[in-house]
């Protein structure tokens, strides 16, 4: 995306951006019914959205792209009525110094970059080192919720979580073909539902105890 | 598909037909590498063309419907260079009295009916009661190789797999997006790839043993 100007000192000033994650440690509940976390917000609607339609659940969005994270920032701001919804601006490759042991309840991953290229596999967001923070600080019942339109990024990520001690909870290679009012859809998500691309989609648990069957 | 009218004395004197499967249980294979067999070959291409490509195998196809039954036995008779192939007339529910334990190296499923209404669901080639005879008459390497354009059939089915101790070896959601020559194109699949559908695939194992995870 093209950089946004104002976007380094947006951040520094945004009431709504979390300067320091690893204070909040264990805290980010409050009395939150449960904690979402979305990896890769972007320009942060899906987060913005989500927030509104569950009121009594607490969203934080992640954003390693600078502009990206100043305009959700500034979004975040203006709107008002939101108080269960920040933004931290950094690299998730951190954050299971942000949250603690079974802190989260749902991750979210929308469309996050597929990294095509298997050198630069390590930086997928369901590749081994993510998924082992991921399935520390996801709670007992937790779920990762992952949409994506890349076929190859969407075949990775279901080996990559099954050989990492998740359970496929759900699975969709067409996940708008019923309508999901549910579930927020993001901005690039409208594009490829306009295109009449599919959606894929899988949701994953942690396995209770590592000798319980995929069932 | 159309009543042939010819397909039933044809059956009867079918030198590629076997008349009664339980006697060559455990006698398959007999100096071929692997044992392959296709549950609902419809007309036969499929597996004709596997034995043709594949010499030191031997391919046994399963077909309920006559008139496709009887399709398939005459391609196989009038194949008269191709001894590594039979065909089986009947219902794959009573698979489990056929082969012996372990018998089986690969099951193909290609494009099986789907039965869509959730109250005939015990009539798919993946539902519980085909998945727990596959896993007695697999071999310990043993694989189920499924392809599909119907997505509903797809999630069902790779969630029924993983949740009856089968291992994901292997999945895709455009298989026909690289050429992969290794494996036949059946009929049906000829005309997805034409009209530029996706087709679905997965691979899968059993576990080694039910403490084994999914790696």
């Amino acid at each position: 995306m093209r950089k946004v100007k104002w976007a380094v000192e947006y951040l520094k000033n945004s009431s709504k951006r979390v300067e320091d994650p690893s204070s909040l440690k264990s805290q980010w509940k409050k009395d939150y019914k449960q904690l979402h976390v979305e990896i890769g917000c972007g320009k942060g609607n899906y987060s913005m959205d989500m927030a509104r339609m569950y009121p009594q659940d607490f969203f934080v969005a992640i954003e390693k792209n600078e502009s990206a994270a100043g305009i959700a920032a500034k979004k975040f701001d203006e709107a008002q009525d939101l108080n269960n919804l920040c933004l931290i601006h950094g690299d998730a490759i951190s954050i299971g110094e942000w949250f603690d042991k079974e802190e989260i309840d749902v991750i979210h991953l929308n469309f996050s970059d597929p990294w095509p290229k298997k050198r630069y596999a390590k930086r997928r967001l369901s590749s081994s080192s993510f998924l082992d923070q991921y399935k520390t600080i996801l709670s007992k019942d937790g779920e990762i919720q992952m949409k994506t339109d890349n076929e190859l990024l969407f075949e990775y990520s279901v080996l990559e979580f099954l050989s990492h001690d998740f359970i496929l909870k759900d699975f969709c290679v067409n996940y708008r073909r019923e309508p999901h009012p549910e579930d927020a859809i993001t901005e690039y998500e409208e594009k490829f539902i306009a295109q009449n691309q599919p959606i894929f989609r899988c949701v994953l648990k942690k396995k209770e105890d590592p000798d319980e069957n995929n069932s």
